[in-house]
């Protein structure tokens, strides 16, 4: 994406290139005159190493990723102290503790480079001391794919409602379960919609991170972290998964005029920050209501404007890219300048 | 607002005084120390003139609004040249033209002031040149209150969906013919709804501005002016009102399990933009077809990011003055500068 966006963001001002790439099972690759995403992309696809000789400058060199991070921002440490530097983090959520990704972010502070993470756990278990941290750098560390990909919800709050004190939120930010609720109601059973959503590549093998309500969790403590200043982890979250929703309950539901959702919501009541995650009946006529599949959306309670909501109605990975590509664009993008809206 | 807001404002890093208020009926005042906005607002509240003795520093003074912008900018040039000046303009739409608005936004430009209008004139006749006008003398020209009241629209589009291209976008953007025909579908009369809608002074006395479906074209022109570059005023949007939708239309709508709703929606293909507001059966699975009375909602389709919708849930004067103050934090802000997201 970033490949192909290039002329967009130029237009905004911004210019990167990759310069390194670590993963967990396909090598690292270091190359301060540019790294060929897109031949990256191929090798790992194959099974290849992108360490392998002619690719790189440091083949299959060993330690963590966190080791690589340390190295490559020493390495180019007038890049980091110019601001120039941006770590990317998409690491799978560890829901036990939020490790490697809050690692990755702290080494990539303390190296003087910006950190993108598309991973819950940064967020969700140590927002306040890495906002921090950040701060004290005077470095971003941003997170917009956290939660419903590349629809804007952190820089949403961040950018555009500047003086708006956000009091609380609900809504539904876990796709597999919300897919699985949504089969039920055609008559589908529980395993087969799970089976399905599998077979797309949606839901994980195992599937209790979604069913159990984890994600919704990791991301339920990731909004109210950042938008309500909460000290939560996903496990101070109240947590109800669907995996007890029978069809008896989906069809009585119906008959009230309800639809079954796992809604997140968190509340600030004076000086404590209440959330959880646990399937609702929600009345039809209710936004959250009407979301099907893979639909996502949140309605934030506002203090100034009343209630906001944003829906996301399609996800998958460009999404998700769309979402790294918006952080690295808010980190580059000049400031301060005056630019006219529209098409290019 | 701006009193009611000042330390949240300030926490941004944003101060402001006003310094100068210009009315139709009830005068103008000048005064470089500060002007008591409650003062002033309650003056024009009893029917007093703000510029009677005492109060002001030019009572009475007579000219245009326009004239005033000039004088005031000029006085205050030294401010201006320091991009410290910002004239909010909130006169009512001509439909006919955009003006007076387009005038104040021009003259407050030219004065070297950014500016902020809640009209959606200058969008919707004139944005194309306003914009590089506010572009060559390196001054913004906002309007988030333009549509949707303080709910962010344009400042979402700018701020955080930068490397995204709205292909287009539907939506219901006029709450007094969406409360109308909520009410119709209650089984009330046309006639009624309408006038409870002026009761409660949501609905001008002439309500064919917004029946016919021009308030509607106006937001749909500066929507598609700004976010598809379009060079559209609100005549050249395909428009039909509501004026002529029977109790029988609302019944059979709802047979077919789909509710009436203006829609205004835009889209661009290739060269083009074709624009239009009209009543649309809306399938009740649709996000738009769940918006009831006064609550508000677009969707814009993107390339990157699939379909995003923005929903509003209430909105009323708060919210009008909101969307006035955000605009001004986003001038006033300090740029480039990291900041923790959070409560106070």
């Amino acid at each position: 994406m970033l490949d192909e966006q290039r002329a967009t963001i130029g237009r905004l001002g911004v210019d990167a290139r990759i310069i390194g790439v670590v993963t967990r099972r396909h090598g690292r690759v270091y190359s301060p005159r540019g790294v060929d995403a897109t031949m990256v992309a191929d090798m790992v696809e194959r099974g290849d190493c992108i360490g392998s000789p002619g690719a790189s400058a440091t083949p299959r060199s060993p330690g963590s990723a966190a080791a690589f991070i340390r190295d490559v921002t020493a390495r180019r440490a007038a890049a980091a102290r110019q601001g120039r530097l941006v770590v990317i983090e998409t690491t799978p959520l560890d829901i036990a503790r939020g490790q490697p990704a809050i690692g990755h972010v702290r080494a990539a502070l303390d190296g003087g480079a910006h950190v993108i993470t598309a991973n819950k756990g940064p967020a969700a278990f140590a927002y306040r001391s890495l906002a921090r941290a950040a701060e004290r750098a005077n470095r971003r560390f941003l997170f917009e794919g956290a939660v419903m990909d590349g629809v804007p919800i952190f820089n949403l709050v961040r950018e555009t409602l500047p003086a708006v004190t956000i009091t609380g939120f609900r809504g539904v930010v876990n796709s597999t379960t919300n897919y699985i609720l949504t089969a039920m109601e055609r008559g589908e059973r529980f395993d087969a919609a799970l089976a399905s959503m599998q077979r797309a590549g949606i839901a994980e093998a195992d599937p209790s991170f979604d069913v159990d309500g984890w994600d919704a969790a990791a991301k339920t403590a990731a909004l109210a972290n950042v938008l309500l200043d909460a000290r939560l982890t996903p496990a101070s979250v109240g947590r109800e998964g669907i995996a007890d929703i029978t069809p008896q309950r989906i069809a009585a539901a119906r008959a009230a005029g309800c639809r079954v959702k796992l809604i997140a919501s968190a509340e600030r009541r004076g000086g404590t920050v209440r959330a959880r995650v646990c399937p609702v009946n929600v009345p039809a006529d209710d936004l959250l209501a009407g979301l099907e599949g893979q639909q996502n959306a949140i309605v934030f309670q506002t203090d100034l404007l009343s209630e906001i909501a944003i829906v996301q109605r399609g996800s998958g990975l460009t999404q998700t890219a769309y979402a790294l590509l918006s952080d690295l664009v808010a980190i580059g993008r000049p400031t301060g300048s005056v630019r006219r809206q529209g098409h290019p």
